[in-house]
């Protein structure tokens, strides 16, 4: 039984409420919502009318706003920056984290992000042209420049004192794992403010930090980001330049972000469409069709070959156009089982289970398994027409038993060639350096389809020869 | 580009110096090892042969071990502790956290487990019998016991202080998010282990902990957890019991596998399949037959509603031959935009974008959808069938025109039909319980193939009678 998830109950009952308030009495917006998770109010800024949302973050505190902005769809927090006075959006930034303002100016119009970020205290300006350099889907991109780092010389007491006075000073994120840098100011160790809290007080920092530290480069792909943080179950990969010394961090939260976006990406690839890029119920309607048109009509063309592949057993068909009837029928089964592989072999390439180089012992897993998957196919796909014969439902004329044998044998052909094609169409594009999710069913269908028509027909050549052929 | 995720270089280094020292000289290993995170450990035990693993976990220190054990494939956790004499595998799982070691437990022999609990010590045997209670996909099945609270009237002096010497007592997991307590024991609040140190020395932990906290109750499915997890950028979920106490935290850790499980699901199923439950690389060739074959064998039996459908048509087709040449192309037409609009659905449904009572809204927006691409691929379709006619590629015969309009014509009622059964078959699933990720491409294919089939041939009977029909 699935969960149904999502219902955002609590956004969903106070939306209402805070637009009769927004109407009659804004000023105790503030107060009403004092209590709710920025993620929550940032459902109700997507629940209530669009117009409505600028009046609703400006009625909030700065800093609540601020916080909200980091949850909220982005085309409505485009849209809203864009849309305030360039002084206000730049003190509304400035109270975000640095990876959030990032994020949020990297989205709106280049030359109002500019206007903004010139506005930002010299600090703040710096950090954020520093992390606006990095590509959005890199480890630079996704890391935050607020973390903790200590000399790794330094006594664990004063260590504690100085990670206090960071977190009074209001340090907001990435306080988890505590850094430790050695006397050129490069990473040399980590641990966590439980192991510094833990620690003996005379102990220095060198004695208690862990020195294997798993680490990026900026330029790391996200995707090795996640995969690092899932595999040492970490909660913040740390960031190191060229030379060593710590960048900044990206954290857990962004982490599942990036799982769920690449996720996400994967499965509409893997339907056999452009990845959206925006949530389903935002993109606009030209966007979906550009989306889904491209491959669509790609797929069509590939499709238009079984046509040409029909016309060339025109005479066959003539002869004996009871083979018609099972055109669909092998057809799809064909594409069927490739579905079930590609998606298989695509997902535990994701997952890191298979590598290009294992290419050789999937084709060998599959070969059986395809035939084994076909043989039981085909086995009902012979019993089908027997069966129909015996019990009157339909006339195959005298050769039925040819014809089942016929779709039988093909069914297991066309089973395996499915199993074969869909396994090995992931790595052959992650081989010529594509994303093996385009592997879509429909793409291993359209390949399946055309050269499963020439296994039905060459079948149906070799075994009907001389009675319907 | 594709990031090419995991090559475990590490392990793969290693794996072969390993076997020579467990050959040589296994006191070595030790030593050798204990540079390495357990989840590389985990990985050199599963590159080495499986009789060796056994040994090789035997040669590292116990704590070592047992954290190797958590990152370690479940046959081989099960295996290894399944061959040990039970009181080793007790002294063995003790050494893990209460979750690692439920899940562990959860997996092998049920007398096996018995015997193992039965010789823990009496704290740890209390704790795992409460943890093996709870179903292994809910919040109970994921939580872990060793976390940190605090009565709320305690002041922020104290409660650093206590936490400081769990922290020296050896306890490893959930330290970074603090509850607090009232005097019932209920769970009051939360705060950060930073924020008790940015804390004002005299403040007591009601004045600093935020009293809103996001829970859930142990039977809560782990996809709530994952989503508030995600949605509220949690490291932890803590559990309550109905009466309000707290009983465990889910860590971050655990969260990022469950979605990486579900994900899994969810791609194997759209596939249309079975979830294969275990790694593509470690399940048996029957259970992968099965895991395939059923649904195989039932999308089948769906299109063997294709031949009935084609023989309904029999005598259209005998009259008009050419009309056989096109159905390949157009039935997978409608396959395909059928297998985008179902992962696009799917996906938006497991992120909680759309929920069932949108599906009306869905709805209106795939019927323009659908019939603008249809309209695409039909003026490709017909195109196609006039130019092969106009540059002498084909003969159709003096109708020609009349071919090309209905295949176009089919194609676009054919394209718009699948964008309507992929977008509405999830939401269908879902309304009666089952999971929405099982609107496999597969599956809506084979309902767009009957359906399909009618469609075209109603068309060519509209549009051909008295020329061809």
């Amino acid at each position: 039984m699935p969960f149904d998830p999502h219902e955002k109950p609590v956004a969903a009952l106070l939306a209402p409420d805070i637009l009769d308030l927004l109407e009659e009495n804004p000023s105790a917006v503030a107060a009403e919502t004092e209590e709710l998770h920025p993620a929550d109010l940032a459902d109700v800024a997507e629940l209530i009318p669009r117009e409505q949302v600028a009046a609703f973050l400006s009625a909030l505190p700065a800093e609540r706003a601020a916080a909200t902005l980091a949850y909220l769809a982005e085309d409505l927090r485009t849209d809203f920056l864009e849309g305030l006075p360039t002084s206000q959006a730049a003190a509304m930034v400035s109270q975000m984290t640095p990876d959030d303002r990032a994020d949020a100016l990297e989205d709106i119009d280049e030359q109002v992000a500019e206007d903004i970020v010139s506005e930002l205290p010299a600090e703040a300006r710096a950090e954020t042209e520093r992390l606006l350099q990095y590509e959005s889907d890199t480890a630079g991109g996704l890391m935050t420049t607020e973390f903790v780092s200590v000399a790794q010389d330094m006594n664990v007491d004063e260590a504690l004192n100085a990670v206090r006075a960071l977190a009074r000073a209001g340090r907001r994120e990435a306080t988890y794992a505590i850094y430790a840098t050695d006397k050129e100011g490069r990473l040399a160790g980590v641990l966590s403010l439980r192991e510094l809290l833990a620690a003996a007080p005379g102990a220095t920092i060198a004695d208690v930090a862990r020195t294997e530290v798993a680490s990026v480069v900026p330029s790391a792909d996200r995707q090795e980001v996640a995969r690092m943080t899932a595999d040492y179950d970490l909660i913040a990969v740390p960031v190191v330049s060229e030379s060593g010394h710590l960048m900044g961090v990206v954290t857990v939260d962004d982490v599942i972000d990036v799982i769920q976006q690449e996720q996400t990406e994967d499965v509409q690839k893997m339907g056999g469409m452009e990845a959206l890029d925006e949530p389903y119920t935002s993109i606009s309607f030209w966007g979906m069709i550009r989306k889904r048109g491209v491959w669509l009509c790609l797929l069509f063309v590939g499709e238009l070959f079984t046509a040409s592949a029909m016309q060339g057993f025109e005479e066959e068909l003539r002869r004996a156009l009871v083979l018609s009837l099972f055109v669909p029928l092998i057809v799809s089964s064909g594409g069927n089982s490739g579905s079930q592989a590609t998606s298989m072999i695509i997902r535990a390439m994701a997952l890191g289970e298979l590598k290009l180089g294992d290419w050789w012992r999937v084709a060998l897993r599959e070969v059986p398994t395809g035939l084994t998957l076909g043989a039981i196919l085909g086995i009902l796909g012979f019993a089908r027409v027997v069966l129909w014969q015996e019990l009157g439902i339909w006339d195959y004329g005298p050769h039925f038993q040819l014809i089942a044998l016929t779709v039988g044998l093909s069914v297991v052909g066309v089973v395996a060639l499915g199993s074969m094609v869909g396994s090995m169409l992931p790595f052959a594009l992650r081989r010529f350096g594509l994303d093996p999710a385009s592997a879509s069913a429909p793409f291993v269908a359209t390949i399946v389809d055309v050269t499963g028509l020439v296994i039905y027909f060459l079948v149906a050549l070799l075994l009907l020869r001389g009675s319907l052929l």
